[in-house]
């Protein structure tokens, strides 16, 4: 039987030589050193990644998994679950933020049903994933059993590296799923100690008495439950969500085998928390692309000890901080593969040197 | 004779009744009100700059312009005066990061040479605009006449306006010019009355020593030239550069024919300083796409009302993060012609929507 065993312990620590040679590189450069400043940075971890000091990003699909939440029962979203089944047809028929900036990366989406609550039949392209109808509401019992849990962080591994061995060479993450952001919050909360409060945000846009409401919500789910912070499996299926969970199984089924994956805001940032518990060695293949508004991202950010490479002032999840960072990624990459050097291009390193 | 007039009286405000438009398209599109942040933002900006709700951005062009610098006398650069003669070559070859940047944008570099101090016959891909050999040293003089600085604007005004009936339709600027920053502190101290101190950064990498020199061959450059902080020309003239002047032109003779132009870094913010004073109106034509390491940068966005889209950690000029921000332009301006409405999508607006 697979367990997740199968994929954490495949998971290395990034290439120190390739790393090494990479900064080399960059130093030597037609540039003063460090003036590409996070374009630097990235090229060294994704060298460190690919073990190889000149980097190219390949082929690249985001996984925007959707499940629904029956913490939506208390009131904590502005939009119905409804939604969330009606995202993912219009994902399928390519209409959604998602498909137009994958489009503009050259990136492919993949959208997984992990969890909707709905007996719809998909487009084909959709992957039916499908562990249950919806995770159960937090505030009254645990959201999944630490089985159903595991399976879906199995399904989304198997999807990585499923994906990998058809020659996918980069991954991003997104989500789809009304509710999402009350389990991202209480993940946060938990994981990193931050008081429920700082890191509950409006999410789609909540009002001022739906936020009390929310914190009170997480708040009463955290109490509970009693989520032990030191066992991912047991965060994720007591406060977590099953698009969540299958994040978390991307990003270890991705780090398995070497390739890095794109976080996107707060919902995959909270998976990516539950995946550096489970597995500390998987943090090395995270590419942080942006900060999201949810004001818990910030809290997921500085715990995992990432600076986000883009801030746009985004919060709409699905992968859409994540692809935009594919393009900023590949830069990163071509500035190590394609720069003169000042040797190759005659040009003086320094004021010492042609006073020489 | 053609004069800066030619250009100013045909700079336009940005089209309202097309921003409205774009605005309310953006707020039908399947995501939550303003979830795309800055991206919904720019595709607003950029509506009212092509006078269309539906902007495509088209031929990019980027001009990186090179001059020397006369104020390099004072000891001012960690890299001597033959580095920009050095550079522009490398430029031609492609071998730049800017080269590698904007072919990874797919946007075409245009190098000029405005005043480089050489006289070295270029490869015919350089444009040859040189007004004259390098500025003098501002530290014991006027960086340049009226009428020297009037030119270079001129030229720069004339090659975005070539260009644009070339059928280019986005523009970007950039610097290459050893001593550059010495000349856009000052003129960024002058016209935003910050002191000098808290504007001066270490350009390309100088020690804290030559970071007090640059200071105080700054504060002295103030003092004796005494330029006009509401004349654009005086400023530009007395403590600017050549390749400022021009990059001035630019933007001028681009927001002229109703074209963005991207903002770089420091250098060429500077510029936007001086162009916002000589014509108000050709602010709504800016695009500020990154926020430079240099400390004064962050003055000239602030004085401009500029929230910069990218913090990438650079300071390297030549256009490189105004490049990186076509991308995310392009982005922008797909969303808002490729997104479905909630309405033909068939997704529900909100929860009353759906309990009515």
């Amino acid at each position: 039987m697979v367990t997740l065993e199968n994929y954490t312990r495949r998971i290395a620590k990034l290439d120190e030589a390739s790393m090494v040679e990479a900064r080399r590189i960059q130093d030597a450069l037609t540039k003063p050193k460090g003036s590409l400043g996070k374009l630097e940075t990235l090229s060294v971890q994704l060298a460190g990644i690919y073990r190889t000091p000149s980097p190219t990003m390949g082929r690249k699909v985001v996984f925007t998994m959707a499940a629904d939440h029956g913490v939506t029962a208390e009131g904590v979203s502005a939009y119905p679950s409804e939604v969330t089944a009606q995202m993912v047809l219009n994902f399928a028929r390519g209409g959604a933020a998602i498909n137009v900036l994958a489009r503009h990366a050259g990136a492919e989406v993949k959208v997984v049903d992990i969890g909707v609550a709905s007996d719809m039949r998909w487009p084909e392209c959709v992957l039916d994933r499908k562990i249950m109808k919806g995770s159960r509401n937090m505030a009254v019992g645990p959201a999944m059993s630490r089985e159903e849990a595991t399976e879906a962080v199995l399904a989304g591994a198997e999807l990585a590296t499923e994906s990998i061995a058809a020659g996918t060479s980069a991954l991003a993450i997104g989500d789809m799923g009304i509710g999402n952001t009350t389990a991202a919050s209480a993940i946060t909360s938990v994981i990193t100690g931050t008081p429920v409060r700082d890191v509950t945000g409006r999410g789609t846009g909540i009002d001022d008495k739906t936020l009390d409401a929310k914190v009170r919500v997480i708040e009463k789910a955290i109490f509970h439950n009693r989520p032990d912070r030191a066992d991912g499996l047991d965060v994720l299926s007591k406060v977590g969500g099953l698009e969540i969970a299958g994040l978390v199984g991307v990003i270890l089924g991705g780090a398995a085998r070497g390739v890095p994956v794109f976080l996107d805001g707060f919902v995959s940032g909270s998976a990516a928390l539950v995946a550096a518990v489970i597995c500390p060695e998987s943090k090395g293949y995270m590419i942080a692309s942006h900060l999201s508004v949810e004001p818990g991202h910030r809290y997921v950010m500085e715990h995992l000890g990432f600076v986000p490479l883009l801030d746009m002032g985004m919060r709409l999840g699905e992968g859409t901080g994540a692809v935009l960072a594919f393009q900023i990624a590949e830069a990163a990459c071509k500035i190590i593969n394609e720069m003169a050097t000042f040797e190759n291009a005659n040009v003086s390193r320094s004021i010492k040197e042609v006073r020489k």
